[in-house]
C-alpha cells in the first residue's frame, strides 16, 4: 500500500546505521528565503491560510526538496497550532510574530483547555501530512514535529514571544501547580497531535523546545524534560513496519544532552554553541545527533561555507549516528545558493 | 589618603579568601526597578545625560547601596560608551534600545577608528568613578567595567542591538581579518578604558561578554576569548596596595568556564542555566564564581525567593569564593521589596 522510500538515508542514520554519506536537511529549510515560497505565501494571503491550506503547506515543504534534494521532508507547519485549536485565539501581527488573544494566566483558565482532538481542529494538518506524504512518493522521509509543553506553555502565558519570560517564570515560581496542570494538558495534546501525525504518514518525528534553555538546570528537568519524557513515552513507534524515530532539541540545551538522550529517544538536536565531539564524547552511542552549523556560516563566502561544514563533519567524527543540520533554523536573508553550497559540501565531503 | 574599606567581603571573596557570610551585589542594581532612580532619570531628561553626569551617575549609583545595604557598588554607566567615544553616534530611539548613526561596515570603516583616549572623550566616566569612589567614603568596594571587544563589536557592526547577528557574523565569516582588526581596536580601548577606572578609584573590574554565547566554541576562542585574554594581560592588577580583582562574564558561556579561567582573571560570571556545584567541578580552586539565581526568580512569591536563594547557596556549597548575584541583570519590572528579600536570604542563609 505504501511507496517504499527510495533515499532513507535519515531514517538509517537516526537508528545508527551506516550511511554511504551524511544525510542533510535544514530547520526552516521551506520558508521565506526562497523565493518561490514568497511567491506562494503571497498567493495565500496570510500565514495560517498557508500552513491550513494541504495544497499549498504541500508545495512549500516540497519546494526545498526539488530545490536542493535534501534527505528528508518536514510538514510545513506553525508550532503554535495547538494552544490555537485549544481556543487561544493565534493570530500574526505585522512584524511582531505571533499573538493569542487569550492567553492562559490563571488556575481557571487552565482549567477550560479542551486536549484537542487531532483529527477535529487539526484536520488541516493532518490532511496536509497526508497529501505531502502522498505527492512525496517516498523520495525521502516526512518529518512530523510539534512544540514542547514548555516551549508552547510560554506563547500561552505570556501571550505570544517574550524577551524574559517574566510572565510564565512568575507563574512558575509562585504558582508552580497550575503550571504543571497546563504543561499535563500541553503534553496529552502533544501527544495525540504527535501520534495522528504518525498515522496520516509522518515518518520521523521532532519536538522543538525553543525556551528550554531560558530555564535553570532543575526547572528545565522539572518544567521542559519531564513532559517531553512524557512524550516519548505516549508516541507510537513503528508504522508501515518501520520504526518512526524520534529526535529532542532544546536549543541552549547542550549541557543537559546527557539526561536528554536517558529519555529513550532515537536523536537529540544540537545548537551550534557545543562542538558535536564534545555533544557526543556526553551521550555516548545512545543516540543519534542532528546538527549543528551556525546558520550565520551562511552569510560568510562559499569558500568559508565548505570550511565550516568540513569543520562540522570533523568534530562528528567517524561513525554511524550524524544527520547534517543548521543548528537552528535557516535566517530569512540568506542566499538560497549558498544554502546550495553548504548541501554539496556535505554530500561531497561526508562520502565513505 | 583613600579611605579604608569597612566592607570588604566582596574583594575577598574574589581572592578566595574565607568571609563569614557570602558576598552579594547585583547586576543592574541601579535601575529602572528602582521608583528613586527613575526621578533621577526623568530629571536628566535623557538616559546619556544621566551617564555623562557624574553627580547623577553617583546617586543612581549609590541608591541600591542604601536602599539594600550591597556588598559592592557598580559605576553606572553604558557598555557603548567606547563606540560613541570612537565617533559612532550613539543615540537612543525609544522603544528601540541603542543605535550608531554610523555602524562600522567596511575594513576603511575599521581603520578609521581611533583608540580614544579616555580622559578626553571618557573624562565624564572617569569624573563619574571618582566622584562616586569619595561618595562611597569606604562603605563598600567600586566596580568599574566594561563590555567585551566581541559584544562592543556586535553592536558596532550592527548599528544596535540584533536578532541573529547577521552582519557581524557576514563579517566573521567573509571577511576575518576585518573583524580581528576592529576586536584588536576595541581590545586596546577597552584596556585602557579599564586601566583608567583603576586610577579614577575603581577597586575591581568586570568584562561583560553578553553576545559571547551565541558563537560557536571555536569562535568564541577566536573571536571573543582571545581578546578578554589580551584586556586581562593589559590591566592594571594593583591599587592602593591591594590586588585589583578582574571578573569575566559570557552570558550562555557555561561550558567554557574552563577555559575563561586559564585567562588569568580572579571571578567568573555565571548565568542561571549552570548549576555553581558543575562550575565549580569544572574550574576547580581556579576562581570564584559569582552568580547565579535566575533573575525571573524575583517574579515570585517571598517564600520561593527563600527557597531559589537556598538552592544556589547550596549548590556553591562549602569554602570560598562564591559571590551572590543574579545570573543576568535584575529585570525592569521586579518589584524592589523581593530584591530585599532575596538580599537578606543570602545574608541569613551564608552566616558562617
Amino acid at each position: 500500500m505504501t511507496t517504499p522510500l527510495q533515499n532513507d538515508l535519515y531514517l538509517r542514520a537516526l537508528n545508527r546505521q551506516e550511511t554511504p554519506r551524511t544525510p542533510v536537511w535544514v530547520m526552516r529549510q521551506a520558508g521565506r528565503y526562497l523565493p518561490e515560497y514568497l511567491k506562494v505565501r503571497a498567493q495565500a494571503g496570510d500565514f495560517m491560510t498557508l500552513c491550513s491550506t494541504p495544497e499549498l503547506a504541500c508545495e512549500v515543504t516540497l519546494q526545498p526538496i526539488n530545490r536542493f534534494n535534501l534527505d528528508a521532508a518536514i510538514l510545513f507547519s506553525d508550532i503554535l497550532t495547538i494552544p490555537d485549536a485549544m481556543g487561544l485565539g493565534l493570530h500574526f501581527e505585522t512584524g511582531e510574530g505571533p499573538k493569542f488573544s487569550h492567553p492562559v494566566r490563571t488556575r481557571a483558565d487552565v482549567e477550560k483547555l479542551p486536549i484537542p482532538d487531532p483529527n477535529d481542529k487539526l484536520r488541516y494538518v493532518m490532511d496536509a501530512v497526508s497529501t505531502i506524504r502522498t505527492e512525496l512518493n517516498g523520495r525521502v522521509p516526512l518529518i512530523g514535529f510539534s512544540g514542547s509543553p514548555w516551549t508552547l506553555a510560554t506563547y500561552m502565558v505570556e501571550g505570544g514571544g517574550s524577551k524574559d519570560f517574566s510572565k510564565v517564570k512568575g507563574m512558575l515560581f509562585s504558582d508552580p501547580a497550575t503550571l504543571h496542570e497546563l504543561l499535563d494538558r500541553t503534553a496529552q495534546s502533544v501527544i495525540s497531535y504527535l501520534n495522528a501525525q504518525v498515522d496520516s504518514g509522518a515518518q520521523a518525528l521532532m519536538v522543538f523546545d525553543t525556551w528550554g534553555g531560558v530555564l535553570s538546570p532543575a526547572n528545565y528537568r522539572e518544567f521542559s524534560l519531564h513532559y517531553m519524557q512524557q512524550i516519548v513515552d505516549g508516541l507510537t513507534r513503528e508504522a508501515d513496519g518501520r520504526k518512526v524515530p524520534v529526535v529532542l532539541f532544546t536549543k541552549n540545551g547542550g549541557q543537559w544532552l546527557d539526561i536528554m538522550a536517558n529519555t529513550g529517544c532515537d536523536g537529540l538536536g544540537v545548537d551550534w554553541t557545543m562542538d558535536l565531539a564534545d555533544a557526543r564524547a556526553r551521550i555516548g552511542e545512545r543516540v543519534a545527533l542532528q546538527g549543528n552549523l551556525d546558520p550565520s556560516v551562511l552569510y560568510g563566502s562559499p569558500e568559508s561555507i565548505r570550511t565550516e561544514v568540513k569543520r562540522v563533519l570533523d568534530s562528528y567524527g567517524a561513525g554511524p549516528g550524524h544527520v547534517f543540520n543548521l543548528g537552528h533554523g535557516i535566517h530569512q536573508h540568506v542566499d538560497p545558493e549558498h544554502l546550495g553550497v553548504m548541501v554539496e559540501a556535505v554530500r561531497t565531503l561526508s562520502a565513505r
